[in-house]
């Protein structure tokens, strides 16, 4: 599916679904999606070799579990990025909403796929 | 300078400036920087050959003018992305707050460089 060309009203997106770990397409900017998430509990531990990864939290509180690295937690309006070849696990012990950057066809659970937490990564919304 | 492996906080790098059309880069996602700024007025009609430009409101209003095309009108948690080869005039009656997606090392003024609007493209906050 092609990017549209409309305004795009956040609000709306994320009132539109309830699934968790499930990445929406909200938007395609040259090669890259922004998908908008929302999250309760531990998702897996993985790791995307060839590309950042961008979380900025909408709504709650995410904590992103690194190997070897301090956790990064994040409010609402605060953003990371999860350098590529960093093993990462999120965490939300209260549900949360969450916009995601990264590059269009990825994987959410990267090197750990074809498990239950692995989503369609085509599913605009 | 390389991407901060930080949380970043949005509201106080929003706080951090005062100076209109002046993209500050608060991050980077592989070769894209994401970019603060704050309009008020009319920017220049330019173009981008060769990226889409992504648009998110923050906070007040953004208009953004394409030649042979609908306004897009934006209120705050509503974006807009501004196909590659599309010229275009953002502009707000009021100040707005702003974040930005593109490639880094974009000119802000695109095709239309060098004039009084253009503006650092390697100004970290």
């Amino acid at each position: 599916m092609a990017a549209p060309e409309i305004v795009v009203r956040l609000d709306e997106k994320f009132a539109a679904f309830d699934d968790l770990w499930t990445p929406k397409i909200v938007g395609q900017i040259n090669d890259m999606h922004l998908k908008a998430v929302k999250a309760q509990g531990e998702f897996v531990w993985h790791v995307h070799d060839n590309t950042d990864e961008f979380f900025l939290v909408r709504s709650g509180s995410l904590t992103i579990q690194m190997k070897g690295r301090p956790d990064a937690v994040l409010g609402p309006n605060e953003f990371f990025v999860v350098p590529k070849g960093v093993e990462h696990r999120p965490v939300a012990e209260n549900e949360c909403e969450i916009l995601l950057l990264e590059p269009a066809g990825l994987v959410n659970t990267g090197d750990a796929t074809r498990g239950d937490m692995t989503a369609s990564n085509d599913d605009w919304i």
